[in-house]
């Protein structure tokens, strides 16, 4: 898959990549102990693309509309602390995150699969999903993974922005020594 | 997959949607922790659905043979009281959510995916039920979701219900805004 | 898939049926807590074909290499008395069962999926398996089950023994009324 | 699939086989608790091999970079003691392990499936990888598995070692008695 000119300008100039959590740092589901606690499983190959995109000056942050420490947990030990959780209004999440940043909205790419992310992918500048979403969203991006939420989806995503930075490369002539 | 005018107006006049919950709600796994304790796993699409079938008015309730903390934690989660959980006779539960809500078997879908459901399905007006429920559930159903249980099963049923009343493009517009 | 005469005189007369536990009632996934407690996840369809077939009359039992609490509360859960796990010398564990519950080997059948159960499968009347089962011991079974272990093969296994001993129609009219 | 002379040369002379972990000996999944503990899920096939492999005087070690009691639990059930783990300089781990085995890095193989792999894979003898694994990684291995990480990749490795000895025939004899 290679992005239109306007899509590849998009990612190349990206300051801030926001995502929502479940179907896309997840593969949707949802998990529940006899505790009442919930669990969740993200992907180690994600991880190492947003501490790479982080490395490289990205900033990185969640946007979801639920909450648990094993979410805090993860973004604990990827080192991302624009942590918005429990969220009601994702639009002003976004307006928050955009004044503490100093990013504008064209400079953010935000990446959900669901109905209650579009609100947030139409005030960005580049709409991102995942393979598995719902039609409406898939509608409203400009970029489609082919990958499934969960299953890298935004490892693909970052290597995307490296990529069109210039960055990757690089990158792999690093780890290759 | 077009229904036939006899299901989609079924779909338009439904007011209650029970559901079975391993292998319709879940994947049919059922994890135990070295604890003894049980963990499920929902789809969070299908979370959606049933609140936005809530939303417009359709009642939604769960009959199942099983027990456990982690399904009381989803129900709470999603708003759902009719739980009729660790039920020997379905057929019982069935009548008392009848009775309870008012609503008659005409006017209910029930969902299942294996023997002990097919005495309820026989009962409603609409039987519903998943891509891997056994051939005797599948054959005994007016619908099989394209989608295979705890995969967005229940969040086509619930769209399909928002669709046949003419409700779902309101909103997704609602939450294009 | 149909089977052989053979194969079909030793599923009518089938009296006791054992299983192995990783691969074949679960899909071979070793689950650990970071309390270093392990968790097992079981199908729901198995677990009624199982029940159907105990009420039949036919025995379950288990040999296992493995012991955990979870396998412990799914046994519980499923009426399953013959638990043998942690078990080194899986010949001598299924003497002790043949001795316990005066079935001969001819009339067992055993279900395992990999080189420690051979020796078992050799033993027995009725050697089965599973689709993703090692090479070697699918050669050496008489029933490879088109389903993966813990995504309903033994389901499929107790269908084909209620089904060879002519109950199956009967279990289902049962469950439709 | 069959291996090249050389290939199947550095298979049958092999001494020590490293492997990473997520995505190695486990899908890549990364799942944590609501108290923030992780899980971690292993296949049983891969444990099996192992064993074999050890009990065929092979040396087996771990080189990853996360730690977590999860693996420290299949490590004791699987009897690796070789355990390097929370490791930042994977280079210096392989050195360490290569002076306290006294095994050449010529008779050494390395199982990883991302960038961080990648200094290690290109010091030994035989870098391997799996289905799944980042293209850059794919590249830089003399083997990739035709399984994907955590569903059997690794139990294909240890076969393919032991059939290289001359020792898997009898292997599987052994269990068929």
């Amino acid at each position: 898959m290679t992005h239109s000119t306007e899509v590849q300008e998009k990612l190349s100039t990206l300051k801030l990549l926001l995502l929502d959590v479940d179907g896309v740092l997840t593969s949707g589901t949802i998990t529940y102990t006899d505790q009442g606690d919930e669990i969740k499983s993200f992907s180690v190959k994600d991880g190492l693309g947003l501490r790479l995109l982080m490395d490289a000056g990205v900033r990185v942050g969640i946007i979801t509309g639920r909450s648990s420490k094993a979410l805090m947990a993860r973004c604990d030990n990827l080192g991302i602390d624009l942590l918005f959780d429990g969220i009601k209004d994702k639009v002003s999440a976004l307006e928050t995150i955009l004044a503490q940043t100093g990013v504008t909205a064209g400079e953010t790419a935000f990446a959900g699969d669901d109905l209650p992310d579009l609100c947030v992918m139409k005030r960005v500048g580049l709409a991102i999903t995942v393979a598995d979403a719902s039609p409406e969203v898939k509608q409203a991006s400009l970029i489609i993974t082919p990958q499934r939420g969960g299953e890298g989806a935004v490892r693909k995503i970052c290597e995307d922005v490296l990529k069109a930075k210039g960055l990757w490369d690089g990158i792999v002539t690093r780890f290759s020594q």
